[in-house]
């Protein structure tokens, strides 16, 4: 490689090839922020539109009625071929838009769609059109969070935008820290960090910024949750270098609520053997039976304990929006933190999650300096960084779609959607109930049903066939999930406007799928 | 509450109201998914494509003329106060459009803006139109990668396109693994997690799963790296409860390379006193100078010494786009895993990371059957998972706008944007050599070019100085970062489309401003 001083020619590499000295000439409409940029992206979307409606009548249903191998199949015909030459003349104005739309109408069409209101297996919303535009609008202008000069009004928005999520659950919006993550997952994560090293990091200790493995020498460190917590607590556990055996799983009662007496129980436990309590963990909104924790009763136990408590909330957080349902979740003010997840009772785009913590000081053990993003004597200066908020580095500005969608629907907006599907949840119980072969385990904590078609002592096989049977055909999603061991169905209602002649149909449509697969299972034998 | 069997009255809460029966009453357009919800996407989308024009024509330059505290005050008077309502009324059609707009407008005339030539401090990409229309069609389909039944196509799509970029790296795409990650940090501690597992859980130590205090009782999990490895290792290493001096750094040579001599002294100096390598981290492409490790003879040692070796390709990774630069990466293939950025040196709006590994079965660790995602029978009957490759649950489709990419550009398309973006950065230094004020760190490894203000023994302040100095003027993002303990400047030349012409520009405004902040530093004395 020689460079000439003062020179505009380069000569590099084993070739001695130059590129052209006027790169835009590569770039045809390329550049999403450029002069004509947001234009160009709003053509292309309005083209990929097009194809979406096609793509949606075309599938006609809630999923494709194939099996993975040939969604896997039609992909790969859409895909072609890997290639180092872009398909046709990449001069060709029309270039970009053709393959977006081809790709699009392959995405969709096999698309298992949140919006159908048969697709109702998972905590898996249908986003709001206009969270949807402003996360466009955010790619646009690709803003990340890690420093200040990569992002200065989106830095001051998720500041702002935290604190009145902080407020919303009870928090001092002024002393309270927080952050938007990638989703209920990363909230546990960074809470159990957090946790470990506020209660491993005392004097007697070494920091748990040098290991785990020699803080914890000869006291074992644990976690408490509810016996239906989330898996990510287990799995953060092992990531945190904790084991998964350091979790402590608390009965609970017919409610799914975590025992009050029986964490005391197990802290006390724990106690007497040494061991170190990291955190207990409440659930409010377990993922198949919603059941929410009693959070107050916990958090008091919590602050006898000297335990930090995590409420995970990622899917009963939108219980925060409806002035209905709110007081379900009294005493979350008083946990050490809380992540809520708004890309499920939020109808936010993945991802919209987040995490808030009482105090901000409860996020110093990620607090950072790095040369290059934030640095001392710029912070000095006035220069604000998240970077100690979150454990990734580049991070997009999802805050703004959550901004966006607070103004233009207010909490109470949201709060009719959150009403409105748990109403449904509650007609479809009903439905259900009324059902001479279909068998509800409980009755709705929030919006997911759980049921099952009775086929006795065949439910388990029955249930998960007819399951695959109806997602093969492409006429349901249905999720499912085991309770006691037990094979279970479950509705997960999260679409506002879904109705319950449309669940009823469902509920019809799975019963049928019962008595064949039923029939089929007697004469096979 | 009280659910009437066969009913469609249903009474709950304290106060016994019940919702509207038609909650689509509530959603004027609302769902981004349901009839006619992506052209009211493409429409809030065209207006906002007004909004971020006319804002870029007002802000004029690279970032707002504004310090983050008048920053700050203009996006909270954009948002106004919390409210709980809607602003104004919430069945006017135009609501979520003028919301939209005007909060548009708020964080574009304040963003720092990649696309525009004088923002060149970090690795923060202009991002390509076609990849952020991509990206919005992921947003209205919403699907999420954490089960086949809310992503099929997409499903099938990311293995498609992770076993290209397998293939690109030298790996055999049949029989390699990977994942779409958040970015370079989510990669390199994914990679971690799996080499700690897999060094700790060998036959003869307690299963990692079950804890590092535990398993690593007397023998210390250590991980090796260059000493301008990313910060997000050591991150990583306390994250994964290893601590942060689990990580030994290794000493470069004058080109930024870890030294292969220094990296076998420090193995065998581990051996001798009974430590674990769990990995061995190289660099392609540091932050700062843009190093690239000698991979072949890294990964020759790793083999020898029977240690993971993990490659950080963040920003390097893109090189294998370019026929000319690719074999810089020789010895990639070599790596049990490596992390590529395609929102650095591939042009995608966050977050596009990408992790992959030699073989599928690396990811082991990381398995997990969950009832309510993957239960055994589903994935015995043929329905994939991708849950296991990751470290999230919920998880957006970002692997589209990828493949949308590839094929829109192909590998070509790409790699002649990043072969503009290194002719840039030879040509700017040599600019920076010719200049009489500025001084150059070192001639580009990549496409960054490390430089600063010659202002003697006052260089360190004036540099930071006049940094802040053109940020507060709104005249350029330059990057800073600190070598052998001084402060120099640094421009990130990720955008295709500036010339050089443009960087003599910046080059004279930064010595403009470093004459001001010289004398004025000079009279203040």
């Amino acid at each position: 490689m020689t460079i000439t001083p003062g020179g505009d020619t380069v000569t590099w590499g084993a070739d001695g090839l130059t590129v052209p000295a006027d790169a835009s000439a590569l770039l045809p409409d390329a550049l999403a922020g450029a002069p004509g940029g947001p234009e160009a992206v709003a053509a292309l979307l309005a083209a990929a539109a097009d194809a979406l409606s096609a793509a949606r009548e075309e599938r006609g249903g809630p999923l494709p009625a194939r099996t993975p191998q040939e969604v896997a199949e039609a992909v790969r015909t859409a895909l072609g071929p890997p290639t180092a030459a872009p398909e046709g003349d990449r001069n060709a104005p029309d270039l970009a838009e053709r393959v977006l739309t081809r790709l699009t109408h392959a995405l969709a069409v096999h698309a298992a769609d949140p919006a159908h209101p048969h697709c109702a297996a998972h905590l898996h919303c249908p986003p709001l059109a206009v969270a949807v535009a402003a996360d466009a609008v955010a790619s646009v202008l690709n803003q990340s969070m890690d420093s200040w000069d990569q992002a200065p009004a989106a830095t001051a928005m998720e500041t702002r935008v935290i604190g009145e999520l902080a407020g919303l659950a009870g928090y001092d919006p002024e002393a309270a820290g927080g952050v938007v993550t990638s989703g209920g997952t990363e909230s546990n994560l960074t809470a159990l960090l957090l946790a470990r090293d506020h209660a491993l990091a005392g004097p007697e200790r070494d920091p748990v910024r040098h290991g785990v493995a020699r803080a914890a020498a000869g006291a074992r460190p644990r976690i408490l949750c509810g016996a239906a917590a989330h898996f990510s607590v287990q799995r953060s556990a092992a990531l945190l270098g904790l084991g998964e055996d350091a979790v402590e799983t608390v009965d609970v009662d017919s409610r799914h609520r975590m025992r009050p007496r029986a964490l005391r129980e197990a802290l006390d436990r724990m106690r007497a053997d040494g061991d170190i309590p990291v955190a207990i963990v409440a659930t409010a909104g377990t993922t198949d039976l919603g059941g929410i924790d009693s959070l107050g009763a916990i958090a008091h136990i919590a602050r006898e304990y000297g335990v930090w408590l995590h409420v995970d909330a990622a899917y009963g957080g939108g219980l925060l929006f409806s002035r209905r349902l709110r007081g379900l979740l009294a005493g979350l003010d008083r946990a050490h933190s809380v992540g809520l997840d708004l890309h499920k009772l939020g109808w936010q785009p993945v991802a919209a999650g987040v995490l808030l913590t009482r105090e901000r000081a409860l996020f110093a053990p990620l607090s950072r300096s790095v040369d290059y993003l934030n640095p001392a004597d710029d912070e000095e200066a006035g220069y604000p960084s998240l970077l100690g908020y979150s454990l990734r580095t580049t991070r997009r500005a999802d805050v703004f779609k959550i901004a966006v969608t607070l103004r233009a629907l207010g909490t109470d907006g949201l709060g009719r959607l959150v009403d409105a599907c748990r109403d449904l949840a509650l007609r479809t119980a009903a439905k259900v109930t009324a059902h001479p072969r279909l068998q509800l385990a409980d009755s709705p904590s929030l919006t997911t049903v759980v049921f099952r078609y009775d086929a006795g002592a065949d439910s388990d096989e029955v249930n998960a066939r007819l399951r695959r049977r109806l997602l093969q055909e492409g006429r349901a999603v249905v999720g499912r999930t085991r309770i006691n061991g037990r094979v279970w169905l479950k509705l997960t209602l999260l679409n506002p406007a879904t109705t319950v002649e449309d669940t009823t149909a469902l509920l019809a449509g799975v019963a049928a799928a019962g008595d064949t697969e039923l029939a089929a299972l007697k004469e096979s034998r």
